[in-house]
């Protein structure tokens, strides 16, 4: 147990950015919500997932939709208190602590902006250990747990309860409102017991993300090794290419933000050229027509001067990123996390391979 | 107090049709829902809105999307029990009654159904005395009451319950989830207390369209005057036209049946030429460039022959059609009546004159 102010809201925002691999949505946008909440509220109580009773309700909070929209829309501020009230009246039973779903620059904070606001504690754990599109995607779903009852909310003041036969049905029928209440909306879902988040969820995230903020803060403040040396060593980072965008190709399909970032090789990539496709999160990253990295790995693009991720959705031409490869949480390299999350789901004519095991094959000479 | 059973059926759901309007579905497949769960589990208990306790809670039933997609898809069986479960799990209270929404061929008849397999009563009282297509469409909405908490369920089992700001957040969030599921499900909604439902259904509507099925059943039985002459007496009804459809134009935008049907004269309305403009239900009746009826009042196309009911999705070329102007319920002449359902809400660019003034002012020769 710990608390949570404003300089690990800082950092936590930052690491939690990378983890969302290209998507989760802006970490600015995030913290300032995060921030708020803490300033006019007070410190978060951070609890482990070991300290948690087995009979315990433990609650997500996250935002579904565009990040982008998020930032223009913005949030209400009385949707943590309608979520809490929906879940609270569903299983007539107080709940117990919020939580993450995902890491990533909004949904990482908004659940430490719900914790604040309603003098409940969150715990340090989530169901991806990154970011993934669709609210199916979680171990949460290995785990035979349901995604449903869900509660959702627009800053409005609308609100829906789904009970679905399958997460993907859940996936489907948010879907649909999320996008009739404008594009974003805040949810809970995969509430759960306190036995069942220590089965299957990804233990400790938030105080990773904390650390990786810290981390990438901090780069430059080392004697020894150069910034991108130590940014790899401390992410345990794969460097896939170094390189400046040449063009960016995006649609927004159904609600997603999808697309491919077309690279340059610079630095000791000069003379090489590949891409990254991405839906809200990047999916593949190619150099020389050879794959270096797909999800479920962490495929992560971070400007090369100050190491900070960049979303999806801030990709622009002339930017200089390092590409950069992190390994997933171990249940996703799983049968059944392939099946969910796997390159083929999203439409990549490619078998999963381990991200060290692509990279230590690889040809693209640019590799470490 | 009254029992509703096969014979009842019948009439009812053909008398339904007819103030369906155009809309509210294919009586074939109401009653083939409502007779079997009838022969099932044995006939349904009629109240009288009077006989019902002011405290008791009363649950309407219907079907929501499109009509002719209930066809193809189909009601599982268990939609009816799913509802019962979600609404008393909300209130924490028995249902005391089911109601119907609309008077239609299907949706006159689901809550037969749902009384006849759940084994409680159904109030002989709706919300509308006619079919309208968008859910914040009935009286209750002039009484200020709310269409939520809204229960959906599709016959897979997906179910969903909406709270929203206003009837009108109701239908747009409903229909999305409506579309999802497939374009047809079951719902409940504007749940009520029995003093409320005394002072703004629309009431005995189901003994109304039995008796409205019986007469078009028996119009050939009399004597006197010729069955068309008998079926307006009996209907109350204001013969606008008598025509050969001579085309359908017909498209599906959103979840809607929306279109217009030419007509040419036949009989004493042979050299005049006429349409009528529909969204599901008929909005308006022109003859000759002139206006004879809009919503709210009652359109009809009737079978020259049979005097059966024509559903605007069963419009065909060549068909010979009685078209028919009935009353609509006072309430939907008010101001506030007109603001949700009168003719300049559906684009029609006229002000709403009573049926039976238009009539009288009319000069379209063949009218009696």
């Amino acid at each position: 147990m710990r608390q949570i102010g404003l300089r690990e809201v800082e950092d936590i925002a930052l690491g939690a950015a990378l983890l969302g691999a290209g998507g989760g949505g802006d970490p600015y946008v995030g913290k300032l919500v995060a921030m708020g909440a803490i300033k006019e509220c007070g410190t978060v109580t951070l609890l482990d997932p070991e300290e948690i009773p087995d009979d315990a309700l433990i609650v997500p909070i996250a935002m579904m939709g565009a990040p982008t929209i998020l930032g223009e829309k913005g949030i209400g501020g009385s949707e943590y208190k309608t979520l809490y009230d929906m879940i609270k009246q569903f299983y007539g039973k107080d709940i117990y602590a919020f939580m993450p779903i995902e890491a990533g620059g909004v949904n990482s904070m908004l659940p430490i902006a719900a914790s604040a606001r309603l003098g409940i504690p969150m715990v340090d754990a989530d169901g991806m250990g990154r970011a993934f599109p669709e609210l199916q995607m979680v171990t949460f779903t290995i785990g035979g747990m349901k995604a449903t009852p869900m509660a959702l909310t627009d800053e409005k003041g609308n609100c829906a309860i789904f009970d679905t036969i399958t997460n993907k049905w859940t996936e489907e029928l948010a879907r649909a409102v999320t996008m009739s209440c404008g594009g974003s909306v805040s949810v809970s879902l995969y509430c759960m017991n306190g036995a069942d988040l220590k089965k299957y969820a990804v233990k400790n995230i938030v105080t990773r993300s904390q650390k990786l903020g810290e981390a990438i803060r901090k780069v430059k403040d080392y004697t020894e090794g150069t910034p991108e040396d130590n940014f790899l060593k401390f992410t345990e980072g794969y460097k896939l290419f170094k390189a400046k965008i040449s063009d960016v190709l995006r649609e927004t399909r159904g609600a997603f933000n999808v697309g491919k970032v077309l690279l340059e090789g610079i630095g000791d990539c000069k003379g090489k050229s590949g891409y990254v496709e991405f839906q809200n999160e990047n999916l593949v990253a190619v150099v020389e027509d050879e794959i270096l990295a797909t999800t479920p790995d962490l495929i992560c693009l971070v400007d090369t001067e100050t190491f900070y991720p960049i979303t999806t959705d801030a990709l622009k031409y002339g930017k200089r990123v390092l590409v950069v490869g992190l390994k997933c949480f171990d249940m996703w390299r799983t049968k059944e996390g392939l099946e969910l999350v796997g390159p083929k789901y999203f439409g990549c004519d490619t078998d999963y391979i381990p991200l060290e095991e692509r990279v230590k094959g690889g040809q693209a000479s640019c590799i470490n």
